[in-house]
């Protein structure tokens, strides 16, 4: 199945906290339990928090008592504010629900076609992220031969999107391709979407992967272990990627090293009217840092920082892999022009 | 208490792995207990595997049952093998068994002598690392400042020692001169030395300690947070530093960012007449990477690295601390003359 899908009146979607664990599915019925499934990272990844609040949306619609149109755009502005304030960092939420709330205070039907016409809203926006992915894995696929081994941070695979992916679409497609490769993929502290989540789905398609800590990259790197890296996006400003906490990092090593650093994300991530200053990084609760499950590994009453994202500026970025091109550096001035 | 003792023909130490939960203190009895909480990390830290190899050699100096001085030199060898058996990568371990053997060896005394002398000299070594790590101390405090924010990775403090530390200690001594300092802790996968012992020992004393996990150096660099990196040693050879996993990346964001890479060790941890290429990095069991606790975080059969060290060129390094001299890139040249 796809990670979120629209079932009569119901989201559903997996819990990604209970993976690799457990195949929990949510049943979602209102724009509340959406949003706390947000929050609480249940679902999470740029491209896919950007189907889930078009899917909160519909939800809205679809059960809407109001009996104007007026009526059902206040709810759905209510319902945006609701989700717009679950995480601020990646774009694709707002890119969505802006786009939808557009969409319905300028639709000129009655009020139950305006109803309709944002639940078709949204599962345009997921049928488009399918093929948006599968776009991206044509064109970075290109880029990847036999022989490569590629290292992806987090995880920006099916899972983070509402199917195939990103940066794990592109490893997806050059592995269709028959192209011999390998992955390796960092755990990503403090929540491990790379050791939980991205292990699995190459597990799952029989892609080698291999795990290692974030503290390793530089060691692998040293080693000339690895010949690529590829990651997702979760925003894409004027002068700077801003991604996973972790990317930076990796970034200024795969230079360091000389190694291509590629960034793959739809367009839908692009936010090329800021720039990183105007980028808030989410702090997120401590005990992500400071606890496994319940098991407390810190000493009480130590400060701990938790910020979800980094920037990593377009000086450590080989490309940017989206649907329609592989944009290098000197056409990172074009950005705007291209959109 | 200093973090390892000699009470009466037994080694006491506490059990690092418990920490910062509960304070368990192991009492060795024989060379085989020691080497046991070598290997699972319940002693751990360069400059105290050197002093724990070396009252091992004391315990079996203390109970041995030779009659003549022979024998318990073949015994003390064969303790040696032992010990040297545990963990390839710190050099201290090394140079505290070898130094003792070739004493043993050269001893012109009765057996009985012998034997107080293995004790007498193991005690030396752990008096002499206190003493070694206060003068690192005294000569690393001079480079830091009021206002330094001082990032420090894995624990190199009086955990890691026989007391006060290496990287810890140049924090202590600056500390203890009223310098009003900060300190950044990363917390060091898979084991999370720097999340338990590092915070651990700087609240204690009361230094302000912030954690971090190992992917978020770079943003906080970046975000020009840290003003200085001290870190310990496992080995220093001729052309680079040998430390825990993540050291490197740590030195190649400092680099970038211009700013100063500390190395802080005592002389037992040099080891000039080798090169990085002789250095055997220790590959450390994958469960330490899977699992937190009883807990498996990743789906089976995925492949995992582990290796305990790495590999940081001297190029990256601005000084090495150690007891007589602050040793700059300039200088490294010298270092054989100065040993």
């Amino acid at each position: 199945m796809r990670t979120i899908e629209w079932r009569d009146g119901t989201v559903v979607t997996i819990d990604q906290t209970k993976l690799p664990d457990e195949a929990v599915f949510l049943q979602m019925e209102n724009v509340i339990e959406v949003a706390e499934a947000i929050k609480t990272m249940k679902i999470r990844g740029a491209p896919l928090l950007g189907a889930a609040a078009a899917f909160a949306l519909a939800l809205v619609a679809y059960h809407s008592k109001a009996d104007n149109k007026r009526e059902l755009v206040n709810e759905l502005e209510k319902a945006a504010e609701i989700l717009k304030g679950t995480r601020p960092t990646a774009v694709n939420l707002f890119w969505a629900t802006d786009g939808i709330l557009n969409g319905a205070r300028c639709f000129s039907g009655n009020v139950n076609d305006l109803a309709s016409f944002v639940v078709e809203e949204a599962q345009r926006i997921a049928d488009e992220d399918v093929a948006a992915n599968r776009l991206i894995g044509k064109r970075g696929a290109e880029l990847v031969h036999t022989g490569d081994v590629i290292l992806t941070h987090c995880n920006a695979g099916a899972l983070a999107t509402v199917d195939y992916g990103t940066a794990l679409g592109v490893i997806r497609a050059a592995w269709e391709q028959r192209k011999q490769i390998k992955v390796i993929a960092t755990e990503t502290r403090p929540k491990l979407q790379g050791a939980r989540l991205t292990t699995f789905e190459l597990k799952r398609d029989g892609i080698p992967v291999t795990l290692v800590t974030d503290n390793m990259v530089g060691y692998i790197m040293y080693k000339r272990l690895v010949s690529k890296v590829i990651v997702g996006a979760d925003r894409i400003v004027q002068d700077a990627v801003v991604n996973k906490i972790g990317t930076y990092a990796i970034a200024v090593l795969a230079k360091e090293h000389g190694i291509p650093f590629y960034v793959a994300a739809p367009k839908s991530t692009f936010d090329l009217g800021h720039t990183s200053a105007d980028v808030v990084i989410e702090e997120r609760p401590v005990e992500e840092v400071t606890h496994v499950g319940s098991r407390r590994m810190v000493p009480q009453g130590v400060n701990v920082l938790n910020p979800a994202f980094d920037i990593t500026p377009l000086e450590y970025v080989t490309a940017v892999i989206c649907e329609d091109s592989v944009l290098r550096k000197e056409d990172f001035a074009k950005f705007e022009a291209n959109l």
